[in-house]
């Protein structure tokens, strides 16, 4: 291919595929992949409805399975033809902040949809920092696998094992009460992780019945439709008066972290994967220090969890690829933004 | 005796020592205890400054080692003459939340300081939940032990384990960094309590030389004089531009808390102890979700982690009374007021 097919978006609602130049190696550390998937984050939605316009564009996607085409002179443990998943950041995967287990912090790292790095809902791309970056998926030819099985490896680039991360930051141990606020595909990730570590009791605040419905397939106990005060006090009934020793807050705005401090036990944690629409929010002693309830979250650091997940993966342990409830071809993707904006879609697939 | 003397604060900067009825059982769970050492909290030097006048008065204090004088009918394992530690706040221990360990949420528990409850800057009080609060101190008489030995026992009522909670509520591990933001007596008890958990690194962020001195000798590796953006530049300089595992706020005051986040590291967690003056904070992706960092604390549930502390005194494995330089009678309560507003003195006991 000479001459491939990429997403950019051009301000509010502007989203289009265009040919551009096929990537090429910039560093003696980058590999370029060829796309078997990619697909649309929900917090691809956020410059969908405010980004300013540009005449530039801005490429879009950061989440994709792909093979190994071609691969820079210092990388090493991957090969032409090796099927992999890319995590939604890249990392070097060596320094000290990789070692400690937050890679989105690798200072050699960084993230996709940039001028320079480019975007991942595409045909091509280059991966920054391959060796750290891209792991081996053994023994799956991604031409001829299972359509669930590559959806399923396709949200352990970002999806699943976002959800996964609130899920782990909030340290669930088994028995435990969790309530998870949003049922988006990462709410619903965050389910089935919290389904995984053991939790007895699995709140999903939502009103998609549609999505909750998944959510109870995916270990859901209880659903609670309510909002504010009113979706507080039916946690509360449903926790014995205590809250959730751990409440995974999947949305990123601030009524969403109001009713996670609500529904919080006294030592319990917020654990955030929502990206904060506000940067100021309550922590004083009636929100958070008088009960001694704890926050956490941030940017989930895939690649720490990637070799374990795709290991439960093959070996059908988890099926988090039923987020994805519809497929488009790449020249069909300003349309997925529309389904998915629209919530007419959960999550949608980019074959390209 | 039949009145005795207890503290009473009228408004800002206005401490009375006055006599009073003696404490009674009210309830069939309370205990009658003889004050042996009781002393003044940084925190009672918030109400010192912004009470308003008042006609009625509130008691203060809330730390106190004591004799068990009087039990109610509901009291087991308590036994005149059985010498105690009380944690600042009572609480059942029985409880699904004493069990989960966060006895300052215990629903029948409560704090010291009411008209209800009375204070403990007194020669006898009434402790609620007596056989849930007091921990024996076995084989010490009180009247004729060290006197080191009683002003270690008597941090335990709070000011050190209160540094411990936020070493734990950090969870510190052998051979990380930490800072302390705040060189009182909490933040020396927090140095102390890091250097039992295995902290390689303990950067003290405080002025005060004498107190940074103790810092020292309880285990600081490195004092940071610097306040604001300076001193965030010299903790980063410390810890090869990472910044810290763990850092264990100690102030309250909203300059803390900014250092706090400036010099967490990636992952890292921040733990709060002083009572927060403020209500909301920043903790979007600028401060703490970007880099995952996690904001923990509240009220140490001091209960929790008593026994063992006792253990731990007795065998002469910590020495936590060395942050009292003051000894004040009951009557000089007003005066040890005094110097710990003004500085004079880090921490003040009070004999009875």
């Amino acid at each position: 291919m000479d001459v491939m097919k990429a997403t950019l978006m051009y301000g509010a609602g502007d989203v289009r595929v265009e040919t551009v130049p096929d990537p090429v190696i910039k560093q003696p550390t980058d590999a370029i992949v060829r796309v078997v998937r990619s697909c649309i984050c929900g917090s691809d939605l956020h410059p969908y409805h405010s980004m300013p316009t540009s005449t530039l564009g801005s490429p879009m996607g950061h989440e994709v399975i792909a093979v190994v085409e071609e691969t820079g002179s210092e990388v090493t443990g991957l090969s032409k033809g090796d099927f992999v998943v890319a995590p939604f950041a890249f990392a070097d995967n060596t320094c000290t902040l990789c070692r400690e287990g937050f890679h989105t912090a690798c200072p050699n790292g960084g993230f996709y949809g940039s001028e320079e790095t480019g975007g991942l809902q595409a045909q091509w791309a280059r991966i920054p920092q391959a060796s750290g970056s891209l792991v081996k998926v053994p023994d799956v030819n991604p031409d001829s696998a299972d359509e669930g099985l590559l959806a399923s490896l396709l949200t352990l680039s970002d999806v699943y094992l976002t959800g996964y991360h609130a899920a782990h930051m909030a340290d669930i141990k088994p028995g435990q009460s969790v309530t998870v606020v949003g049922d988006g595909a990462v709410g619903l990730s965050a389910v089935l992780a919290a389904k995984q570590m053991g939790a007895e009791q699995i709140i999903l605040m939502g009103r998609h019945q549609a999505r909750t419905d998944l959510g109870r397939e995916f270990g859901a106990t209880d659903v609670v439709a309510e909002r504010g005060a009113e979706g507080v006090a039916k946690v509360m009934d449903l926790t014995d008066g205590f809250g959730s020793h751990a409440v995974l807050e999947a949305v990123g705005h601030m009524p969403a972290y109001e009713q996670s401090y609500g529904v919080v036990r006294p030592g319990g944690i917020i654990s955030r994967v929502g990206v904060p629409q506000y940067e100021e929010a309550p922590v004083g002693f009636g929100s958070l220090f008088g009960k001694n309830a704890r926050l956490a979250g941030g940017p989930a650091p895939v690649r720490a969890y990637l070799e374990e997940a795709i290991t439960q993966v093959l070996a059908g342990e988890i099926d988090p690829g039923k987020v994805f409830d519809r497929t488009v071809s790449i020249d069909e993707v300003p349309a997925g933004y529309v389904a998915m904006d629209d919530r007419e879609a959960l999550k949608v697939m980019v074959t390209p």
